[in-house]
């Protein structure tokens, strides 16, 4: 397999990552596995374990899990948005939009008082990297503090973060980044957008790649809107050195995907996501379900990011349990129509091939694949 | 220069129109102009009379002197939207949202009625077709009725719509169209939608073209995002055949831009354009500006297209007087900032340089520009 992949005309993320393939699997924080990111790994690629907002002792766990696994490249992910702040007026909105759906399920609205674990990235989870070293750590919503960060980076790892437009690239090269993945608004999943700005301007892939790729001088890793070895082939031409794919692993049977999730995934169409802050409170794109269209897209006086999927979650349960996907969070990219039921290893393999097949055939195959 | 063009991989849509690169100059009414559709044509691409809502005398006019000028492939664009309704209430709401800026000028708001030269694409467009045989006829906003397509037909010309989503890809397939053109949500001015939709879920061009190309079996142009070579192969690499690309021809000398869009073609970032309906009560990406940010961008009660942009041309005449952009409708895709001012058979020549050198080259050039 080695030999058929010497083909990669980039080999800067390769290097830089010490992987064999320039597909990063997204890290999705509740869909992916340590399955699903050793699968990506043991076949090239660079698997990403997603730890979002959890505490030191979890991610020491599971990184030490994928470590025992693998002698291979590992990445992790966090979040480092700022710590969300009561509103009491805020909340009470809120409660007050969900509360006929809880009248209507014969839920007491006090059930809903669950808070999601949200611990910030701090001084103990740099020391469990420290210690188990994983080789790509990257962070969406931006980067953690200067002192964290300049830890992060003694510990070898390499720092990634997403990028949704040009000005947000340059910061991040500007904080350290070694790589920046420039995210389309075609991505499933939550906008990793950090720096002041509307939903209503985000960047499509074509058009964000290529100027990123000229504002910065680290490799661009592209993403949003690429499902195949022609998303891959495309991302490479726009001068990107790598890819990231979420919901294509999202297909994968090692992803964590509720049943009517899957089922979204599967029936859904180009034209049926959005970018909705509704389900978390920050904007990220799903299916378009119930509670996405009669609570948004997007909404006035939510409380902060991820306060409202507190809330949300005893509907989710309830319609889940019924077969409803009417409360879920179904995130998907636009490109989710493109998604093949494949294990994650197959379908890094396979789009590996596909796309080598594009670079090195003959130019008559580039017309379809 | 025939011989450095052999070097296509799909000759789909040379063939079918007859032209030497699979570039296609985006009409664009009020700013393409004969002079930039001649210089794409004599460079061997696709250069397109925008007439929109002309009367036929003057299709007849523009289309002859074309016709004199080149003996090459001509394309001509027409609008077939349904014709505006008169709605006092919208009108009477309009106007009234507009009478503060009017007032901040000192103008009479009786000044507004001037509407908008709209006449529907018609028998008598028909007879010039039929009469001056242009290779390619273009729609925006679908098809017109069965029976003018026909006659459309029957001249010989080659039919091609615009689709932003696979739904109306396949739509323009079934209804006749030869070619399809794939127009993702990052293309400067006005969006080819023409079946019901939310302009919160517009597809970007990297999502968009694979899926269209799966769903079709004419060959598909991909819109949006595009301005340099590595935009039109990575284009190619999704699948599409061919390319149509609006603003980086809105760069060139040979179009009929007013200094202040020029000025703020040459400012705008990747993420300081939006899809606005108020500018001509039709989706369409601009610019940011003080009309769309005041009025905009999405607004409810608007007159039916193109009638809003009536009462807005007597501020925005005013405004420009006075070398502000404030009304001026900025129509820019989001791949604006790669724009170079080049006159357009030279910048027609450069892509297809550009995009020919990275088609034939190295696989090591794909990373670079």
């Amino acid at each position: 397999m080695s030999a058929a992949y010497s083909g990669w005309p980039d080999r800067r993320l390769l290097d830089l990552f010490g992987i064999e393939v320039p597909i990063i699997q997204a890290p999705m924080a509740g869909s992916s596995t340590t399955a699903l990111a050793l699968a990506v790994i043991e076949a090239g690629g660079l698997g990403s374990l997603a730890f979002a907002m959890q505490p030191p002792d979890q991610v020491r766990a599971g990184l030490g899990d994928a470590r025992r696994a693998t002698s291979r490249p590992v990445g992790v992910n966090f979040f480092c948005h700022a710590r969300p702040e009561a509103d009491a007026v805020r909340d009470a909105a809120w409660r007050q939009r969900l509360a006929p759906y809880y009248s209507e399920l014969g839920l007491a609205t006090g059930t809903s008082a669950a808070v999601p674990a949200d611990v910030a990235f701090g001084d103990e989870h740099c020391h469990v990297l420290a210690e188990l070293t994983p080789e790509v750590v990257s962070f969406h919503f931006g980067l953690p503090g200067e002192d964290l960060l300049r830890r992060v980076k003694a510990t070898g790892a390499k720092v990634v973060s997403s990028a949704t437009t040009v000005a947000e690239a340059v910061w991040l090269e500007q904080h350290g980044c070694d790589a920046v993945i420039a995210q389309g608004c075609e991505a499933g999943g939550h906008r990793g957008t950090f720096l002041p700005g509307s939903a209503a301007t985000q960047v499509g892939t074509m058009a964000l790649v290529p100027q990123v790729v000229d504002a910065v001088g680290v490799p661009v890793i592209a993403a949003g809107g690429i499902a195949d070895g022609r998303g891959i082939t495309a991302a490479l031409a726009l001068g990107a050195a790598g890819v990231q794919l979420g919901t294509a692993y999202l297909f994968s049977p090692e992803a964590h995907v509720a049943p009517v999730h899957r089922r979204a995934l599967r029936a859904v169409r180009d034209n049926q996501t959005v970018v909705t802050d509704v389900l978390t409170g920050r904007p990220a794109r799903a299916v378009i379900n119930r509670a996405v269209r009669e609570l948004g897209p997007m909404a006035e006086l939510l409380p902060d990011f991820p306060l409202p999927s507190a809330a949300l979650a005893p509907l989710r349960s309830a319609h889940e349990a019924s077969g409803s996907d009417d409360f879920t969070p179904l995130w998907a990219g636009q490109a989710a129509p493109l998604g093949r039921p494949l294990p994650a290893g197959e379908l890094t393999t396979l789009l590996a091939l596909e796309s080598l097949a594009r670079l090195d055939g003959r130019q008559a195959r580039l017309g379809r694949t």
